[in-house]
């Protein structure tokens, strides 16, 4: 092995360094997207690079798109997909192996659309796989070697390094949000399969936790909100669970007792679920979207803003589900009858908020919401 | 800032690349504690430190304790537990700052009854903390610099870089398991409540989970297989959701209708559970957890081993509840009979190591049996 100089040392410790600072900028952030953007940020800088991008596998489409594209024309990229096995990326993910190339315009592999579309000039390309458990789940590039020079098998076995660690974050947040799905989707089936043996209330839970998403995206909820939402929604009827069918299913007119026992389920429903660690978040919808705007709910007869803000988004789409679903005694209300009573119900039994939200959705996406009552009448 | 010379700048290239090792080890495991176990082994070295470890803090209990003990007496070091805010450990939680000690017997926060308990000699002790989002979620240390030198101000710069790594790692499993753990519970939850309102099943579901985990453990499953088991053995019955209250809890004999209405909750189990992603594996255990050893069981009568390992499990303690819980018309049966019948039928009705395996824990600790039995009996 050659003796290396003081300067290629100085070099070298310069780029460990760099290494070091993505371990420690993983420290500050948990969120998947900052994470890679971190890291290839350090990547470009690092190697000296005008550009670097990662690419993610889309198994289903058989194509591969951008998680990150960074540089002057990263935005105009990412919204450019690579046919599955076009293009030096596409290569890497097939043989699961790094690329250096020197020269793109000497290499047939090369795929031309992204700088066709974006209008960078692309010269050489240094990718490598990111791997997990011996799988490819992307490529990471960095692109155009700054001051014209060349990425050397050095820059190679130090990206790969890099690579390591945004194949990690992507893992980890894979693994978390498939769990996830699975915690939410059983949930659903569970909560499905009790409802399917009721004509009552067939398919209501699905049906209002879909309104309520409808009406969060409008207000502009973030992620983490939108799933508390879900679990709340998915959930806004657990209590029932517990309400004898005699009463529940009764056909005719309820005694005051009866209904008693009825306006107890969002009680009941947070008794239920109240052991449960790390569930706490979701109690106040649940037990709060009876109440009304107006004050005149139940069962604290909260008023307005006090009413937590989950159970004022469940509050309408649980009413405009009640309105327009088909139920054994008649047919459910015409759309735009349901969208009326919200309309003027807005500001007394609804938080105008949520309201407007909901009719907006409902006057600019009318298809939507249709299918999703058509899917319940079949 | 000082020029370093040449061999400086070597030994920190070595330095900074067992750093990049540890990124690189991160790749091949996901265990939480495998990685932990590589990053403090690599610190060890890297550091030159006679051992190496890390403390988690148990909040509750106030207390800090080893996740990892790398060393020749890191074993007996283990199984101690430091109070809160004591040694050099409790001061780097307490403050959240790394500490350097060159002689351990200079300085009074040093904590004496590890080395008392290990018969190890500490000296110097190198401590950082392990922080999250602000948060010290933990301690690393490394002790003894080998060949009696003294940890520097760049050994703190690396441990600090190091202990990131462990951290970022520690926080996810964390994550990873809170999620896991809101999953279980709240099926637990709803099958509960479920159940709840059926003096037939009431707890049924949580008793054989428990049984099921009892047989597992013994027969020595994986971290994972138990996982497995026990969301296999919390939804056994979840197809009865779809099951008339009329037969379900029909109190005289069955025509022989019903009975078959009432067999076909595995297959209607599987119809409820099969549309979610990645529960598959354990379908299984719920299609085939009335099979019999023999074949003569439903629905498709299975034989041996080719019953489904996790359904196996699930037969024994099924049956063992079925026949010590009480019911509406009769008591439960005494253990012994329970257990009797258990032995009498390994080999027909169960799969005899399942039936042993059950047997032992009834012989070993009865009291925890007789404890879940009590339980459903209150």
């Amino acid at each position: 092995m050659k003796e290396k100089n003081c300067e290629e040392l100085q070099r070298e410790v310069e780029r460990l360094k760099s290494l070091l600072d993505i371990s420690l900028k993983f420290g500050s952030t948990l969120d998947l997207q900052e994470i890679l953007n971190l890291i290839m940020e350090i990547a470009k800088k690092t190697l000296d690079a005008e550009a670097s991008s990662i690419f993610q596998i889309d198994e289903e489409k058989r194509e591969l798109f951008f998680v990150v594209a960074t540089g002057e024309k990263g935005k105009e990229a990412k919204t450019i997909r690579i046919p599955w096995g076009k293009g030096i990326a596409g290569w890497v993910a097939e043989h699961g192996k790094p690329l250096l190339v020197p020269d793109v315009s000497k290499d047939p592999r090369f795929f031309q659309d992204v700088d066709k579309k974006t209008g960078f000039k692309t010269k050489s390309i240094l990718a490598v796989p990111l791997i997990r458990k011996g799988k490819v789940i992307g490529v990471a590039e960095v692109i155009n070697k700054k001051g014209g020079g060349e990425f050397t098998v050095e820059d190679t076995i130090l990206f790969e390094a890099i690579a390591e660690q945004a194949a990690v974050a992507m893992e980890n947040a894979k693994l978390y949000s498939q769990l996830e799905n699975l915690f939410l989707s059983s949930i659903r089936a569970i909560v499905n399969a009790i409802e399917e043996k009721d004509e009552y209330t067939r398919g209501h839970t699905g049906r209002v936790t879909e309104y309520s998403l409808l009406i969060g995206k409008r207000l502009g909820l973030s992620n983490d909100e939108i799933k508390t939402l879900e679990l709340s929604a998915l959930l806004h009827d657990v209590g029932k669970i517990g309400i004898p069918d005699s009463i529940l299913r009764k056909p005719g007119r309820l005694t005051d007792e009866e209904y008693a026992v009825i306006k107890s389920h969002p009680l009941r429903g947070v008794k239920i679920l109240e052991p449960i660690e790390n569930i706490k978040h979701i109690l106040p919808g649940i037990k709060h979207h009876h109440e009304r705007y107006d004050g005149k709910g139940y069962p604290d007869g909260l008023k307005g803003k006090k009413i937590p803000f989950y159970a004022r988004i469940i509050a309408v789409a649980d009413a405009f589900d009640a309105m327009t679903s088909d139920r054994p005694y008649r047919k459910g209300l015409p759309i735009e009858i349901a969208r009326k009573e919200i309309e003027e119900n807005r500001g007394t039994q609804f938080d105008p908020e949520c309201a407007d939200a909901f009719l907006r959705e409902l006057d600019e996406n009318p298809e939507r919401i249709e299918e999703i009552i058509k899917r319940g009448r079949e």
